[in-house]
């Protein structure tokens, strides 16, 4: 038997009890750092809205012990329903990172197991940082073999996936060896779910909450003595399979180890949808260039591809249409010269200057153009005719956000979710967290009023 | 729009909300009990083998307040845990109810979350056996529309179907109207998983777990206000479509309320295959007729269709094996003329007059037999040829078993899980559920060793 014919499981299994700490690349490890102070910015942002308190009053009379921290609230819960609820929060907004070949939002299933099992017992930052990247390897790996007939079938791919990277990262953190990290992955097989139809509901988040918790339940059943199918990822009735039945093995496996997925992750610099990201950035060119104001342009014309169009063109009433609409996208970023949560928020998006500005924007489809780029052409009220193309917006892979930027992201979200405490501890603390001998005083910081 | 054109979630949901329990039919509830009891009977056999202790190990230090019964163990843990850990033992003999329409197993993901909701709130036996009969209904339907390819295709329809019938069941025990209802549907169906791949291994029996759990869950957060989409069930990138995309939606709404599923819920006789069934009684029936001993026996030959020799000519090395062997089925039956728990255990499987028997049965291909029909022939040391023709089994929709053999079941089963109390109280309790204004009693005769 090749190597290459070994059950998928088992490789991971292998992989993820065998990886060493010492052998990770350094920039791999910045990238889960920076992954994971996003994922903090988001859910703390989030974190007292509505849907996150009615799950936490769904949870609440059957939680256990505190023992950890519920991002950006008062309460601590037992390890699963922190799990739980903190998937929740991290991707609500739909501002947390992006994996783009797969669409996965890596961080929010994989880091409230790590983060909540790692205060739990007391870990290190070294020990969460690992355990977090190899979670998010084998997601977004397992992600790759099933892109993109998995998501195109009605599968939410960050929570289907994600139960995986839950519960591979659950599995090395609680020092499963590569039998029971194979047994973990096969146990959260039968576990995975999550529906792109509701995406427009807090529904989907509820999924991604069963992901961290079910996959950390997974690698705690396997942990004792548990089992699962050795197939249960692309044996005849397992989940390739009955989740569509087209998957790339290879995917999975090669250059397991020495190729990162992580290294690959995006940050939005704009809360809305990706594809939109382009638009904002030609308008805030153009503006910035002819030093233009909102009251000196006549018209815009966005001209992007088909996704875009079919996307972007719905009229708006409201903070979620406002998120997928490339007039309120050019509307903002002339008439402010920002798009943050703010500018696209319900109090904001009805004002009668944006109503006005988005009647002159219009959008029209340019075959020439590659995916998720976009050129912005205006007329002034003067008879000048502007344009502006961008290929590669900020935050994509080819001009990632830096550091500060994201820094500033998670001072924005802290306003935004009218975070009481200076973000400054926390932000050290994530920075750091590859030296800090327990993880506590990280937690605590993500905390509101901590004792 | 017609009524037949609403939304298959809103039709259940005010299918759910509405029902009215003066209106069902008393074979209806009757049928209920009898599931019940299966059920309690399945768990208490087989509640502190190992798989349940690791789970139980597994779940403990997260746990929440002792508000349920764990059956067939000491602990009382909080609604959620319980419902987990009472899903995986119902299962796990593989000795529980049928559908056979859909072979969902109605009872075990259901019926855990009402017992431990209506525990936990102190709810009386009328209201836990009515939400049980409208989760068992809503269960059943969504997988008749999507039979036979659902299971086909790899998803074990006792999990993936069973977290809606948890989800109805208690969004009608927590007395949401018919929106929260339906909103608690889409919940679930973000959450539905299991894979038939894991059946061999217990992790089979961590999606029906999950399923439970999550069912409740979803119930429990929509009547917090969380929302899902409308079309969570049937939309484009809906459950039914991600699953698979076939689905007759007529089988889910059709007579609702008037046709009810869990009247043709059957219970297993024998604790192996139920293709094999036929085949015990046959030689049952040969060794009363005949007052036949096994050393009266030269040959034995079993004749059934293709779906019984595939699962049944296999070698019998331990439990597991006999469980789905026509040799093993035929040996017990003529050797003890029993074929109960013990007869298919490991301790007895191995026994040299099992071996020896074994070797002298065949099995052989009869295309003239309807499914799960067999005939046995047999040819005595003395010369004579006899046989016997059975098509509808003990068991069977044709054929049910008797209450009284339900409750000789229930004994047997806690006889094999050496359960240490009189089985009587419990059973009574079952039989009186409709009537107890607290279902409190009843789940202490459930609990080992109650205080």
């Amino acid at each position: 038997v090749l190597p290459g014919d070994r059950p998928l499981g088992q490789q991971l299994g292998a992989f993820v009890a065998g990886s060493d700490w010492a052998a990770t690349p350094p920039a791999l490890r910045h990238e889960a750092k920076r992954s994971l102070l996003n994922f903090a910015g988001c859910a703390i942002g989030v974190a007292r809205s509505e849907p996150v308190e009615a799950a936490a009053r769904a949870l609440r009379p059957f939680a256990g012990a505190p023992q950890a921290t519920v991002i950006g609230r008062a309460e601590r819960l037992d390890v699963l329903s922190a799990a739980f609820l903190n998937a929740i929060s991290a991707n609500l907004l739909d501002y947390d990172d992006t994996h783009l070949s797969t669409v996965i939002h890596p961080t929010a299933p994989v880091a409230p197991g790590v983060l909540a099992l790692a205060e739990w017992r007391g870990l290190g930052g070294a020990a969460a940082l690992h355990a977090f990247i190899l979670g998010a390897e084998v997601e977004c790996r397992i992600g790759n073999a099933v892109s993109p007939g998995h998501y195109a079938r009605g599968w939410h791919i960050t929570s289907s996936c994600g139960v995986f990277g839950a519960a591979a990262a659950a599995a090395r953190l609680l020092g499963l060896d590569a039998e029971g990290c194979w047994h973990a992955l096969g146990i959260a097989a039968s576990q995975s779910s999550g529906l792109v139809e509701n995406l427009p509901a807090a529904a989907k988040n509820a999924a991604m909450g069963s992901a961290a918790r079910n996959g950390v339940v997974a690698a705690l059943m396997a942990a004792e003595g548990y089992r699962a199918a050795p197939l249960a990822l692309e044996g005849p009735f397992g989940w390739m399979q009955a989740t569509g039945g087209e998957a790339r093995h290879g995917e999975v496996t090669e250059g397991l180890g020495v190729r990162w997925e992580l290294l690959r992750n995006t940050y939005k610099p704009y809360p809305c949808g990706i594809v939109f990201h382009a638009v904002i950035d030609a308008c805030l060119v153009l503006r910035a260039e002819h030093g233009l104001r909102a009251e000196q342009i006549a018209d815009v014309t966005v001209l992007g591809d088909q996704l875009l169009l079919d996307r972007g063109s719905r009229p708006v009433t409201g903070e979620r249409d406002a998120k997928i609409s490339i007039r309120h996208c050019a509307a903002i970023a002339f008439l402010y010269g920002r798009a943050g949560l703010e500018e696209f928020s319900d109090g904001v998006v009805m004002r009668p200057e944006l109503v006005a500005f988005r009647d002159c924007v219009r959008a029209q489809r340019d075959d020439a153009l590659p995916m998720g780029a976009a050129t912005v052409r205006l007329r002034t009220t003067d008879g000048r005719a502007l344009s502006a193309t961008v290929h590669h917006p900020r935050g994509s892979e080819q001009y990632p956000l830096t550091d500060e930027e994201i820094e500033e992201k998670v001072r924005d979200l802290a306003r935004y979710g009218a975070w009481p405490a200076n973000t400054g501890p926390m932000i050290k603390g994530v920075w750091a967290l590859e030296d800090a001998l327990d993880i506590a005083p990280l937690m605590r910081t993500l905390r509101l009023n901590p004792q």
